[in-house]
């Protein structure tokens, strides 16, 4: 079934121990819909400057995604420059234009409105509201946040996650909206604001489902494994590209069954690791199925007693 | 087969979030004897001061330990007091008063010579290396050390990692072993030390072990979780647990097969979990090995897809 996602489509320039990149394609939104689309129907809905060309569009194109949800403004794209050179896990931002996203309006194209599951990516919590409220049709709910708008917009943040069914984050951010250091803790509270379902990736080792009550002996949890890697080129688009799997998957299966659940878990991992081997987008344009099931088995190796 | 550990044979005073103890029976050797021998017949050799009591001793006795090889000097037990105030992960030491432990020359009794099994427990490398020649007959050769012999008896630690086969310990330790900070390619470094095995614990992130030549693709390893504990009340002892779970339940093992270094591994996060959720060793000192498979098969559940 098919996926509308909200978020960014924006330029990235990223510097990491493994070299530099000018300007290339990014943003949370075009990274959850390039992994998704290798499970699913993706539909963006996002908007762009006069920037964003033909070449840009073919990425999206190439993959089947549907682009008509991508509003074209006056100005320049949204853009971000970030290092990794200080810390592997962590991006340090050196730069932010928000450029057309300031003002940014999101619309829904009418082809849009049958889509049965809606991500909201990491954008102003006001935003996410209403595309979620547009949407009331929709079966399933995911989403992401930042530590900028849980530090200074709590308020929207909160009644965003009312009605998220999942909420996809990291160890930080879980710690962050909870006020408590403890991970099992601050899921049970986090869980508390809304989401029946939430994923704290913890970025090298590997990732947390967390569903229903958490509970002292972890029966209400699934861990999914991240790759040892051994060169992360470009961590950029990783939590992202992990949603797409996870979602994405979701998304095609007839039944959301606690062995789906188990199953996105690892096709998010495997999304992330592919997206880190790479700068920007790369890896994710010249990916196969194949290639991502193979990843999924070396998991199941990596993790499974037989 | 039964398992010879040298190490410490000590007294503890620990404050933790959860409260504080003073002067509890704790020490490598202690802990990870308790561990193993839940799996399979186990041998210490320490040295104890005056202050090491009937009371202690039943403590071994209770697990069938055999403690001829706990030597009875003059003087203080080995005394260690830390603090996990500020870190739950990391212990911060007040006091290492080393006592009886200054001179000790570990003597190994006649009965413990047909050892099949021996773990060399975090002490002096110089010790460790002793014990391992006056033992050659061992099938399997495991051992810990910390970041104070890392740094400062370099030398005397590289003697001692030629001998092993297989090496346990925590990232942090890899990381300074190998003077590189990505996990894959510091593994490998350690492992060109010696060890053909070698298990990097991950504290609540579980543990991985490397094995071969690491590869890129992560073919040559193996994840074992940890729960997502909710209070964790002390981590005193949860890696020498750990490898007791680990080694113990190798040596019980009639043939070392890829899957029985598999089961080791999730047994050796199952007793590192026991073991943070009381002080000192309350909780192995109560433990059955009824809990200790059910646990197993709640980390079979947490991670495997069916």
């Amino acid at each position: 079934m098919a996926i509308t996602v909200v978020g960014s489509v924006a330029y990235d320039s990223i510097e990491t121990p493994a070299g530099r990149r000018e300007r290339c394609l990014g943003g949370a939104a075009t990274y959850f819909s390039l992994s998704a689309s290798f499970f699913t129907g993706v539909r963006v809905i996002a908007v762009v400057g006069e920037d964003f060309g033909p070449e840009q569009e073919a990425v999206f194109k190439a993959r089947y995604i549907d682009t008509r949800g991508i509003e074209r403004a006056p100005g320049k794209s949204f853009f971000w420059e970030g290092s990794y050179l200080e810390n592997l896990n962590e991006a340090k931002t050196r730069t932010t234009e928000l450029n057309v996203f300031a003002s940014f309006e999101p619309k829904i194209p009418e082809a849009y409105r049958d889509s049965d599951f809606l991500f909201l990516a990491n954008i102003d919590p006001v935003l996410q509201k209403q595309v979620r409220d547009a949407m009331p049709g929709v079966k399933l709910v995911a989403g992401d946040t930042m530590n900028y708008w849980i530090k200074d917009h709590r308020a929207a943040l909160e009644r965003v996650l009312k009605g998220l069914d999942i909420l996809l984050i990291n160890d930080t951010e879980a710690r962050m909206i909870a006020g408590n250091n403890n991970l099992v803790q601050a899921a049970r509270a986090v869980m508390a604001l809304g989401p029946r379902f939430l994923v704290i990736k913890h970025g090298e080792y590997g990732a947390t489902l967390f569903h229903g009550a958490a509970s002292k002996n972890g029966e209400r949890t699934f861990k999914a494994p991240a790759l040892p890697l051994e060169e992360v080129v470009d961590p950029t688009g990783a939590g992202d590209s992990f949603a797409g799997g996870f979602f994405g998957y979701l998304a095609s299966q007839a039944e959301l069954t606690p062995g789906a659940f188990r199953r996105a878990m690892f096709y998010g991992s495997v999304m992330g690791s592919f997206a880190c081997e790479r700068f920007g987008t790369e890896r994710l344009e010249q990916l196969s199925r194949g290639e991502i099931d193979a990843r999924f088995q070396a998991f199941r190796e990596l993790t499974h007693l037989d």
